[in-house]
């Protein structure tokens, strides 16, 4: 640490990627939930494009691409904010909407509680249930503190139904509460539509996972005007020409190339439940998904074990030593067909005979 | 606003960016400083090839980038980290360094004072002398509070050596000292190399403007390993995977490309020349320009009418209403040289015969 950082960073404990990282390249990184698709052909054409006008600013208002994406989700551009990938949008919120303290629950997303300590947010989680859910009653009247958690949930993949968050956010009207939809394309279900019956949701996705742009860095918040102009005057205040002109453009190709979406997340969906079947066959207890990965253990060997006995068989996964109430469990991204047959016949090798 | 945004941003004035903008499309742009060449062909090229893998996370180090960086300015790997613009660099430097307050020029890039109001710093300004220099002086014995200024300057596009930057430096041991270089390698002279010498020295830099590459956001922050590795504790609590993969390729090409950089730089030179000596035949006054823009005020017609007269002429340069100091000044980025015959031949049927 230098002379110089502010006392009150001395302790702070960054988002350590490695996690996210392979050790070396000859891997099958089932480990981060990339989605195992190329980007649209039109997102890679578009941005080809923007590359060579890069001398010239990009827009800071990112306003064709917001205006493609209102009409595509049925809101008004003034409605929509982009962020550096949907961590940006995050730290916004952190930055300026907590100042009544955060709930999140105890198992999610770990970069929620890492914005809180840096932005120096009081907040306080809420246990998931025996059964790895979020229990919506237990978020009922949280008096003004922000309440933030994934739908469907991260690293567990379960969710919650419309309704249920509508409970939610029916009986915090003094709370803001925001939903990080990461993941809701694989699941189907969006309360983006929320948004127009109530000024205290504002709704975060991505195009990282379905959209296969997750090297692009680009999400986005929906939520009330009022919201997104609260959430715009601390972009331009710290960020104004956050989302380069590549990014602009390739989330621009991906909008109009909705077909090659639909058909990835089928694809994607239909191995997951193959592979899901085939784990059962091999002694694993496999959470419900509503996501492009599966959060498993096996009845009799640790979640340690399987994690170092497939990077053997150089295939990376992730395994959480934190919580306990976790670590025998292992989240496995859903790769292509291919991949996952060989994660399998891997898995049956470690497993042998005996389950 | 919201019900939901914390207090203290109620009044928040943000970065305006319709300053950078132009009204409409069919104009010359000469309001931003952009480099009037597009990129280097292979900076669009590897932007190519790695679109094709955006599905996968980018490295949140940079690390090949910040290798091929590395060694270009004969600094160690650790001694570097990269920004989604310059500007992310300066929003960690007001986040995490200036405890002690801020301390920079009155006039210069208006973005320092946003920052500051943003996180709360206590700045003061120190205003530029009659001739619109940084007077070095008046920057000594500043107890600890962090100085930052460009160099050379902006809007004024006036510099300090490297042996005056240094008596600030030396001046200041319990201060750190940031040297925003934007527009260094169209003066060709660095301080990078004093960052062996002194632990309290950040120099700034980026690729958008000798590079081309505004439009990609790419800067990067050059100082001794303890405060990059702050920086580096601020960046990933806030932004791990901040720079894109497209971005990422396209400055390593940019920079196996450097004889390009060279020639359009010398090109932009030799045009400012060519600008600079036109502007003082028609009746300008021309501050000394050690960047790609000129700084020039007319001896009898307002800045205010040059800027809309010009506009009228579909040429758009930048004029600053405020502080009254340099109302009457406008600063104009040298384009390519049939932009700055256009516009020279605008100006002359502005002025008319009368000068």
């Amino acid at each position: 640490m230098s002379r110089f950082l502010s006392s009150r960073f001395a302790a702070m404990i960054p988002y350590n990627t490695s996690g996210d990282k392979s050790p070396s390249d000859d891997l099958i990184r089932l480990n981060t939930n990339e989605n195992p698709f190329a980007p649209s052909p039109k997102a890679i054409e578009y941005a080809h494009s923007a590359s060579h006008g890069l001398n010239f600013y990009c827009e800071p208002e990112c306003e064709l691409l917001t205006r493609k994406l209102s009409e595509f989700l049925n809101v008004q551009s003034s409605e929509i904010i982009f962020g550096n990938g949907s961590d940006e949008i995050l730290n916004f919120i952190f930055t300026g909407f907590c100042e009544n303290g955060a709930i999140f629950p105890d198992i999610t997303y770990s970069f929620y509680a890492i914005l809180a300590e840096f932005h120096a947010v009081k907040f306080e989680t809420i246990p998931l249930d025996e059964n790895f859910r979020i229990i919506p009653e237990k978020y009922f009247a949280l008096h003004g503190r922000t309440i933030i958690f994934p739908n469907p949930n991260a690293p567990t993949g379960l969710r919650l139904s419309t309704s249920q968050i509508e409970t939610i956010i029916s009986h915090n009207p003094d709370s803001l509460i925001i939903i990080d939809e990461a993941y809701a394309d694989f699941s189907g279900e969006t309360c983006v539509e929320l948004i127009h019956k109530y000024d205290n949701l504002a709704v975060i996705r991505t195009f990282s996972k379905s959209r296969s742009l997750a090297g692009a860095r680009l999400g986005f918040c929906v939520a009330c005007e009022n919201l997104i102009q609260d959430l715009r005057t601390i972009k331009n205040s710290i960020a104004p020409y956050n989302i380069n002109a590549m990014t602009q453009a390739a989330g621009i190709g991906a909008l109009e190339d909705e077909d090659y979406t639909r058909e990835n997340i089928r694809e994607i969906l239909r191995t997951r439940e193959f592979v899901r079947e085939e784990l059962v066959k091999l002694g694993f207890e496999v959470l419900d998904s509503s996501t492009n990965f599966l959060f498993t253990r096996h009845t009799r060997i640790s979640g340690q074990k399987i994690y170092e006995e497939l990077l053997r068989h150089k295939i990376l996964i992730r395994h959480f030593n934190q919580p306990a109430r976790i670590s025998d469990f292992n989240r496995i991204t859903i790769g292509t067909r291919e991949q996952m047959q060989l994660m399998l016949e891997a898995l049956r090798e470690i497993i042998g005979g005996n389950y």
